[in-house]
């Protein structure tokens, strides 16, 4: 019998491994110092709980089954709405604002494609009950902060702002009803992903003439840059949305991320859930999928049960990401973690005391491997420790303890009580 | 609408989870240091792949689904079908011996009961290309330093070994056919949960006399010290497994852990797959499940398509453990991330410096946090900064910026080139 990982999911071996853990490690660290504490839900939740924010139309796209009692489950497509029933449930207990991070796994039963697998791994860093554009500011800073962890700079990335408002707006005046206003986010959100004849057709299926499509076209292909907020009021009549992008403007430049924004209307995220700010975060010559999106959702803890409660929140998956970090050479070499110390025996009565000396040395906190291998052949025995790059050697034999510096062949005698003090660079100090 | 977590899985909210996070981060420092390496695999795998060493019977235990291709598929219920699966896979292109770590999230379709959730978080160790009593020694060996690292000794905590061999001789001698051996090692495996009456019917059932249940029951009651190997010789003929515990006891002694162990022959461990050494971790007094399992499973990877390859592995719940280490009170009360620094603005021209100041210090690695409230009163704000636990705030006014140190009171003016580098009491420094 063979059997192989299903379709669209992953096997993480060793080196894929320490990439995957290096990487949701750096979400951690940086959110961790961003202020951001740590949460987490169940792998699946009750379908229902989907259907929410989504409709029924979410079902074919979830894993879904039932349980023994008969209750309808599905595995974790996304994170929000865990959270939102989190905080929809608690939300009089929780300090305010309230700032939270996961990373969980999520599936999807969609075909797998470049950069969209069945199972793969989300950063979510979410901000509630702040009304203001510095939660908005914050949320896109953890999110550089980040990139820029792992080598990316404003000529690598590019953060492109929308406001959903801004959008509405510009869209009812070419003249989309209201009741077509999601439908025609939604041709908007997958414009990139279209043929112009296929937009086109949907464009005019909103109502719109011919002219009015193409200054649909045009109006989503252009970009401001940050600091350019007077720009689009000169188009633009509603004061409310630009004075949060005004005020959105102010933050990204007090924060110091301006370099990496730009204000492109083209932008609406196809979720029907999103009220305000809305961004996605791509690579600068726009040849994959986002590295990540999201914005404000003001509505919808409230839709699950809680108080009204402002909220903007962000996703980053692993899968397009690493996909831009190998593309540029940025994934490092050697993530696999490397021993301090390989333990040898020079002798059979040393090899009896192989153990003990091992088992002290990882008490005492160190990354420590022996040999397996019966022979006491020194030479064998050093060069399997270079291969496993360990950067000592403690060599054992019918005498006193032998620590050896790989890398220098520094040599010296040492006592076992000694031994883990002198485990750094040069042996003999 | 009113949402809540599904039955027998968990929310962890902030303080839960920041323990979470301590238990894995725990297990994965051990590991490595013990020179283990991570792997991980989907979160489901093909139903088929739970069948081949557990049979039909395990389908009702699984929250099992079809993907729209038709495929039947399974949330993982443990993480030793997906090692097999990756190991059998790749077997000849892995160096040996195989040491893999993993952490996942399992998840089962029973009732949920204390110390046995819907859903949960497992360590998983194995050793596979190694037939030597080291392998079972260092699996033993990293658990009990992990243990112990918990603040768990020997007088909490007992490892309890037994061999599969050694059991099926005696229950042989006993009068257990060899087609009845798998039930009897059920029954074995059940005994601590079921009443005397129960156990008796069990046992006659497999064809025992009255008389011979009694010694069966004294049999499984009966422990021996580690370094007692000899006891147990005097009343067992069979030389090869009697070898495989002294060589067993002659590394639990090298390695130091002797004092953790016992041998108990009421444990078998009720899957199928286990070939050799088995062994559970109890707590001492015996009131919970076991902490952890294990044992040699010399055939597995055979039985999934791959070479033969001698195996042995551990794995330890997160749901058990923590249930131990509560009641003994071994818990930190404040796992939760500390803030190193607390941003305040003393006036609305330092209010307007506040996101630049934060920017840079989290850039430069530091926890840093900041008020969001609009006041300037500088008291609320310190109480402010002292809630939230932080060591240093940073108090931006007019001038200079000012540096003080919570605990001590210390407070001097500092340049924002020189910041990063003063973040250490004493704060003058």
């Amino acid at each position: 019998m063979k059997f192989q990982a299903p379709r669209g999911t992953r096997d993480f071996l060793p080196e894929e491994m320490a990439w995957h853990s290096h990487l949701v490690d750096t979400w951690r660290r940086v959110a961790i110092r961003h202020g951001f504490e740590q949460v987490d839900g169940p792998v699946y939740e009750t379908l229902d709980l989907y259907k929410v924010k989504s409709g029924e139309g979410i079902v074919s796209e979830l894993f879904h089954f039932t349980d023994r009692g008969g209750r309808e489950l599905a595995i974790r497509p996304e994170f929000t709405p865990t959270l939102a029933r989190m905080v929809a449930e608690r939300a009089n207990a929780l300090p305010r604002p309230i700032k939270w991070f996961a990373t969980p796994n999520l599936c999807r039963a969609e075909r797998p494609q470049r950069g969209r697998l069945r199972e793969h791994w989300q950063w979510n860093v979410d901000i509630l009950g702040l009304d203001s554009a510095v939660a908005d500011a914050e949320v896109l800073c953890v999110a550089i902060d980040f990139l820029q962890q792992m080598g990316l700079g404003p000529e690598h990335v590019r953060v492109k702002l929308s406001h959903r408002e801004v959008v509405r707006f510009m869209l009812s005046r070419l003249g989309v009803a209201d009741e077509k206003m999601l439908e025609a986010f939604n041709l908007l959100d997958r414009r990139d992903k279209m043929s112009g004849e296929n937009f086109t057709r949907g464009a005019m299926a909103l109502g719109l003439s011919k002219s009015r499509v193409d200054r649909f076209e045009q109006m989503c292909r252009r970009k401001y840059s940050c600091g350019n907020v007077d720009h689009l009021r000169r188009s633009i009549a509603i004061e409310e949305p630009l004075a949060m992008l005004d005020a959105l403007d102010e933050q990204l430049t007090a924060f110091g991320i301006s370099d990496f924004c730009e204000y492109d209307l083209g932008i609406v995220r196809g979720l029907a859930y999103y009220t305000g700010t809305v961004f996605e975060i791509h690579e600068a010559t726009g040849t994959e999928r986002a590295v990540a999106g999201g914005g404000r959702y003001d509505n919808l803890i409230e839709l699950f049960g809680g108080p009204v409660l402002p909220a903007v929140g962000l996703g980053m998956g692993d899968v397009v990401l690493t996909n831009v970090l190998r593309d540029k050479g940025l994934i490092p070499q050697e993530v696999l973690p490397r021993p301090l110390v390989f333990v040898v025996a020079a002798s059979d009565e040393g090899a009896r005391k192989v153990p003990g000396v091992v088992a002290r040395l990882r008490r005492d906190g160190h990354h420590t491997r022996f040999s397996y291998r019966s022979t006491r052949n020194l030479g064998k025995l050093l060069r399997e420790a270079d291969g496993a790059r360990a950067r000592f050697v403690v060599i054992i034999g019918d005498g006193e303890l032998q620590l050896k510096h790989l890398e220098s062949g520094e040599q010296s005698s040492v006592d076992l009580e000694e031994l883990s003090r002198r485990l750094h660079f040069p042996a003999g100090a």
